[in-house]
């Protein structure tokens, strides 16, 4: 590979691309949103054209492997072309009109035309763990130029030829598209990274990463002159909970899947089941051995850096050596780590709840035996924030209050499925509470991202003439709108597409 | 008046205020949007019901005019009922729902579906200058209650007495529509306003007030262990730019309305349009008898309180001692003091922009007299993020380039009229980029203000019988929601209304 691509490294050269940056932001601005999307489609092209090259880069500098990679990929590429598909219904826009009325209940109102416009240059950390979906042109990528904005990307030290290529097929491919000159370019090395969420022009944050990392960058942006939103997925151990007649009926496929989905990706998924409560009915030998034969299955991988390997088992070891916390199924510390499972009473936890905020970032798990499924919703309140929480139960299973404990605690809730595995789509939330995330009502993933990097501006009176698009009376994109409080759909037919 | 009111005053108070509003929000999500918007028409009557009592008691405590308090009242319950209609057809709950597609895209999509939920307990606090519209039950606690939220109100020592009373109003009032107990409470000082701000329950800030506290407020609310969004309006210049054209046909008709706008309620409107751009054609002596004649119109009160009055003098004699500034009407220093018009040319402007950065919170503002309407941009470029921006141009006038500029700084832009005066509508957006707010995607006036105090929940895969009926299949509500991608309207017809 001979890349020729250069990270801003210094403040310096931070400040020169934010520069840049914004003077394209303007410009990408006044697009239509067909333009943009055409941007977007072409990087989804640009990406699926190049997936060999890529995912032999990724394999490389990720142990990842290439199903997996492949996979997320096509994942990004796909969202590329959704969100592509959803700028040009003019969802995003939240296009809303109210006619002037002079009989309006508080007195005579003028007429007041509100749409999102982009917030300006975004700055976007790549994460360590899904090197396409959440780096370079992954879901914050997507959803800011999407919005109109431009981005700054860190790249993540633990895939960096990935990171570099990648922003050269990006660049390449915006270039050729016709999107404007330093829409998009990298940044790289802890300097650049406080340079670009201290810098004027950047106006948001999207980040996916640790919690300690994530904090340390929040606390930058929220004590600038300027304070931006920080969009932060930082740590969660998304809980499940097995509820009697489930267990009863089905312990076996239950353990199975738990053992599949907390080892996917060798465990660093942000998704990964990090505690599942299960009843407590003496079972431990069924229980161990069920869990040994499944992940006698799993192919073990390499952590993806030695930093992480490290901290994972240093977390794995904190848990385990905790009051009450015994081990189920030890694992290994090896270089690619045989997955370890620990188990403790819910007694216990009640006791010292930390066990439950401990996240072990890799192949590692802990169950927690309960006595009393009345007991579920109390443990679910000592969990912190959480992106997903999951519940297992048959039809005699009563539900309801615990899956009401869980929409107070996380940003998905599952029913009789496995938290890994996010798909992008309309409805999807990624997101929940700190410190599952630092902005608890944005997502991450699916079309609602893109809303974050993108803020309301109203217009009161304007001139037909003067008013963007969107507001125009005549409504020449054909968008979905709110007109006097009443949703009138696209007119398909006449948008231009 | 026999208040029987106590304020939570300390730490201990606000703790046990925070736990009982915390239990009446568990109970306001459980119910259904209809039960709640009862609870906001209910406030609404009785703050109509009690208004000749409120604004006499809103008059000793803030020197403003009957007419002006009442204006505020209506205002107020009108927000009410509002906020009831919209929560009734379902539109805050953003209802979003994706069926299981084998042939998605990106791999096979599970059932996902997605509503919003309150966030649990929101600190309001009471604005100086708005004793209704942005106080006890201003537009913070009624999108607040509309969310499903409760509501810890911090009052304004400006207005205690109105406070007071109004709160017992509000507290019977919900009482006797059947809302849960604490769902509503008040907190007085500095030591339960920063409790407040700090205590674990609260999960969102309504704030309207000074850029200084404000800001002291937000950075605490960052710096909690659990960040938590502070919607806080802070200072706003609401520059105004008239074009050639314009000036030359009416200057007389915009300069009445100037003065007009600038001493509505003293100037102690966050609107006040604090800067007015003009063509600089040396007619000095006219534009100052135009203005003293228009001002001399102006019905002349006391400001607030002393302390707005000791800062406003300080303020206003502030901007006048900068370099280049002349008085073109002088004023007064009085108890009741007479406007100020200070004056400016561009060139200094580009020179010493600070000008155009100094709130004056008060009957004061500056002209800012410039050469060439292609200086306009520029000019504007200077300001920092505004609640508004206007426009003046008559046909002639070319102002596409300026109101896009203005768009990337105000969150409202208006053309031909005055910034003072905020409909409470649908496409309203009161907000804008710091410092005119601390979180420029948010409104704290219209409905959707609403948005601001909840946050998404996603189900995947849940049975019917447990989903929140605003996700059930059968829409039991009858409310607009987004299926597969496709708006549909709310069924009217059928709906729980």
């Amino acid at each position: 590979m001979n890349t020729v691509l250069t990270p801003a490294t210094t403040s310096e050269l931070v400040d020169q691309a934010a520069r840049r940056a914004h003077e394209a932001y303007l410009i990408s601005a006044a697009q239509t949103p067909a333009t943009r999307a055409s941007w977007l489609a072409a990087l989804a092209e640009a990406l699926r054209a190049n997936a060999d090259e890529l995912v032999t880069l990724a394999a490389a500098d990720t142990n990842l492997t290439e199903p997996r990679l492949r996979g997320e990929l096509v994942r990004s590429a796909f969202q590329l072309d959704l969100f592509a598909e959803e700028i040009r219904t003019g969802v995003a826009l939240d296009a809303t009109i109210d006619h002037a009325d002079p009989h309006w209940g508080m007195g005579p109102r003028p007429d007041i035309r509100r749409v999102n416009v982009p917030l300006g240059v975004v700055g976007v950390f790549g994460a360590s763990n899904f090197p396409f979906a959440f780096s370079v042109m992954g879901g914050d990528s997507a959803s800011a130029l999407a919005a109109g904005c431009a981005v700054l990307h860190k790249i993540h030290a633990g895939h960096k030829n990935l990171a570099l290529r990648t922003a050269e097929i990006v660049i390449t491919a915006l270039d050729r598209a016709g999107a404007p000159e330093g829409l998009f370019a990298v940044v790289d090395g802890r300097e650049a990274a406080v340079a670009l969420v201290e810098h004027p022009l950047v106006k948001a944050i999207g980040f996916t990463g640790s919690t300690a990392g994530g904090r340390a960058l929040f606390d930058i942006a929220a004590g600038r002159p300027e304070p931006i939103p920080f969009f932060g997925e930082l740590g969660s151990i998304n809980p499940v909970f097995v509820l009697p007649q489930a267990w009863r009926h089905r312990s076996t496929e239950i353990l199975e899947g738990y053992a599949s989905s907390f080892t996917m990706g060798m465990g660093q998924f942000c998704t990964k089941p990090g505690v599942l409560f299960v009843p407590d009915e003496g079972q431990d030998d069924r229980i161990s051995d069920s869990l040994t034969r499944a992940l006698a299955k799993v192919q073990l991988d390499k952590l993806l850096t030695p930093g992480l390997h490290e901290s994972y088992v240093a977390a794995r070891d904190e848990v385990a050596g905790l009051e009450g916390v015994h081990v189920v199924v030890p694992g290994s510390d090896e270089e690619t780590p045989a997955p370890t499972v620990l188990a403790v009473d819910a007694e216990q936890v009640v006791r010292t709840p930390d066990v439950l905020h401990r996240e072990m970032f890799g192949p590692a798990t802990i169950l927690v035996r309960y006595q009393d499924p009345a007991q579920l919703p109390a443990l679910a309140e000592l969990m912190e924030g959480q992106l997903t929480a999951t519940v297992h139960g048959d039809e005699d299973d009563d539900i309801a209050l615990l899956v009401k404990t869980l929409t107070g605690k996380a940003g998905r809730v599952l029913f009789n499925g496995w938290p890994t595995g996010v798909t992008v789509s309309y409805a999807q939330h990624h997101g929940g509470p700190y410190p599952a995330t630092t902005a608890p009502s944005a997502t991450s993933v699916g079309t609602a991202s893109i809303g974050r990097f993108m803020r309301p501006v109203a217009y009161q009176d304007l001139p037909e003439t003067v008013l963007p698009p969107a507001l125009q009376e005549a409504n020449p994109w054909g968008i979905a709108r709110r007109v006097d409080g009443t949703f009138v759909p696209a007119a398909l037919a006449g948008a231009q597409r």
